[in-house]
């Protein structure tokens, strides 16, 4: 099915269901009886209790378990900058997901504003509800400060989804590919082509996985020390931990002698050359929306071992899904105040390992969001991997 | 049962339960398919229908049928100002009747400010995804500035319950106990003692229901042009509609020779000897919380006629869950832009006439949230009253 076919079919499910979510009550409203429990009088009691001790708001409230699904609509994958009204639909499917992969309460608040400041300012005062807050389709370099600022001042834990969702499952897949492939990771030579939100998250996070010879690309070539007069605080720190040797040039050097190629950037813009000229066994995944960076039949007929797309007919699906509900239900089951480097990197480690080896094949890479247990296994190595 | 006992059996509810609301999906995600069409890739379907036309959001989105209730916790019943995190309880609870008794999603936001321009600005900001504004437990004068200019410039229904939800009940208790009494409103000599945010808008809506002879009293005595100098706006705003002698003095004064006597003050103020000074078959609503103004029985022997009060045990409960689960009902189904002074006095008499003449009793001139079809009858009357 195209994806023609999808909108309409999700624009009759949306019509008919008026959106996604509800709001439904955990306590029973059956007489006046219970309206004094729930309600007036009684909620007086958890009140107090609350203002006596706010840390009693994870005991008494829905805080204990909701997280708020924020987004200015500014960067909403495949569409762009459509504004935060519009990016609705979107937020309420993460909720949806939130729901039923980590029984996790998630509400979408769609910003009306696209300005960095106020979009933290807004957060920041009605965060006092939310036991974390949920970073969605919110353009670079904003997305960068919003997240950093809201993780230094908030108290709750803050995820742009977008960033560390994405590289967290990226990483996975990349893991096992090496773990099938039987190929440590001190000896993975990669290149990331694209220095967007995920291009910049993945390659942060296959360093942290200890694959430290990594080349990254923006659309004016590979990011080197002779081009650093152009870039701005974000690629210098990319430079910083990537291009060991320094080269400069473009994609067709970049890819030159490497085992893993990650592209984040534009259809079409991998040849078949550039794969054959890559190490034995090359690892592809060619995650550009809608259509890939490199066809999947081209690339195996240039000698791919591993091919993976964004694409729904792609083998081992890539989709956040796999990660941010077990990740936001492990610190909501410990309260845990942040989500760090290392609660991340467990995180990958969990998924990755969630498939046992013998079982690894060039076609499942990650599990099915629909295979039992994915997000409890995330979750709690995530909650284990807390201070 | 008295309040204390309720207070424990509400925190061991809200302990049990991690408070009393979750957040639930409308759609099935049972394969991959199902996410296709609710999530990525179906899901740019709708966003691109909102983004071409903001009108569609409220047909493919949750933004049909929820409301954000909002607080900055500064003037919790019987609570006073605990904050906004600690009327969280309150406001959870404010959402599960808005679900029980008029099918309305409505989600909690809890604020980290009591500044009337931030209160407004982050309103205004997160309003995109809601269909409408209950604002609750907001405190004095700054709840009527907040309210006005969100109504001004928001573009959606905005209501402050603690004013208006307690001005259609109370005032359709009081049509209903002179209906009952067979005198016409026009004849109706009211005192509403305190000027508090439910006084003054009681008073409000017995001028706009007809009763046009009313005191009105703070705690330093009646509302009078002697003491014009004292006031700000708002009780100059109420004295241009009261005291058409221009009498001044205090409660004593007030009552005598008055036919309803409406408190919203404190405990005790009314005495039995100013209920024998009013007329005939005086009707006393004795609301202070958590103990009235007088007590029934003392009212009773002193010749009143009817007598309520806020306490559990009072006939005719007054109940705001009467009124705003319908309003917003009303307004949602029908997509209105605002909550009108002429909806407002349609819900009142909706909800007095639900009860037929030959059923009212001096025990019986509200109904029961419980009794079917009241939220359905005030919806009815609200939208029948847009435009």
């Amino acid at each position: 099915m195209d994806n023609t076919e999808y909108y309409e079919r999700s624009v009759r499910l949306h019509a008919l269901n008026k959106g996604k979510l509800e709001v439904a009550s955990k306590v029973p409203i059956e007489n006046q009886d219970n309206i004094s429990t729930a309600c007036l009088p009684g909620v007086a009691g958890p009140c107090m209790l609350i203002a006596q001790d706010p840390e009693n708001a994870r005991r008494y409230t829905l805080k204990a378990n909701t997280v708020a699904v924020v987004s200015d609509g500014s960067s909403v994958p495949g569409l762009g900058n459509i504004g935060g009204l519009a990016s609705l639909p979107m937020m309420e499917g993460k909720a949806v997901l939130f729901k039923k992969f980590g029984n996790v309460d998630a509400f979408p608040i769609c910003l009306d504003t696209q300005d960095a400041d106020e979009i933290i300012d807004t957060i920041k005062k009605i965060a006092p509800g939310f036991g974390g807050i949920c970073l969605e389709s919110i353009s670079a370099p904003g997305c960068f400060d919003i997240e950093k600022r809201l993780k230094a001042e908030l108290g709750i834990p803050v995820f742009h989804d977008n960033q560390h969702g994405s590289a967290v499952v990226i990483g996975a897949a990349a893991i096992n590919a090496f773990r099938f492939l039987g190929k440590p990771h001190y000896e993975i030579r990669a290149v990331v082509c694209g220095t967007g939100v995920v291009g910049n998250a993945i390659t942060k996070m296959l360093v942290q996985l200890g694959i430290r010879d990594i080349i990254i690309l923006d659309s004016n070539g590979i990011i080197s020390p002779s081009r650093i007069s152009e870039f701005g605080e974000e690629k210098i720190e990319l430079l910083e931990m990537t291009n060991k040797d320094g080269i400069s040039g473009g994609l067709e050097k970049a890819v030159w002698n490497r085992d893993l190629f990650i592209g984040v950037s534009k259809q079409g813009v991998l040849t078949g050359e550039m794969v054959r000229s890559m190490r034995r066994n090359p690892v592809i995944f060619a995650l550009a929306n809608p259509e890939p960076e490199i066809k999947p039949e081209l690339a195996k007929s240039a000698g791919a071992r591993i091919v993976l797309t964004a694409r729904p007919d792609s083998p081992s699906r890539i989709s956040n899904a796999l990660a941010f509900p077990g990740i936001f239900r492990g610190v909501l089951d410990i309260g845990a105040k942040d989500i760090t480097e290392k609660m991340k990197i467990a995180a990958v480690h969990a998924l990755a390992g969630f498939i046992p080896k013998e079982k690894l094949s060039e076609e499942y890479l990650l599990p099915s969001v629909f295979e039992e247990g994915v997000s409890e296994a995330v979750a709690k190595a995530v909650a284990g991997a807390w201070r």
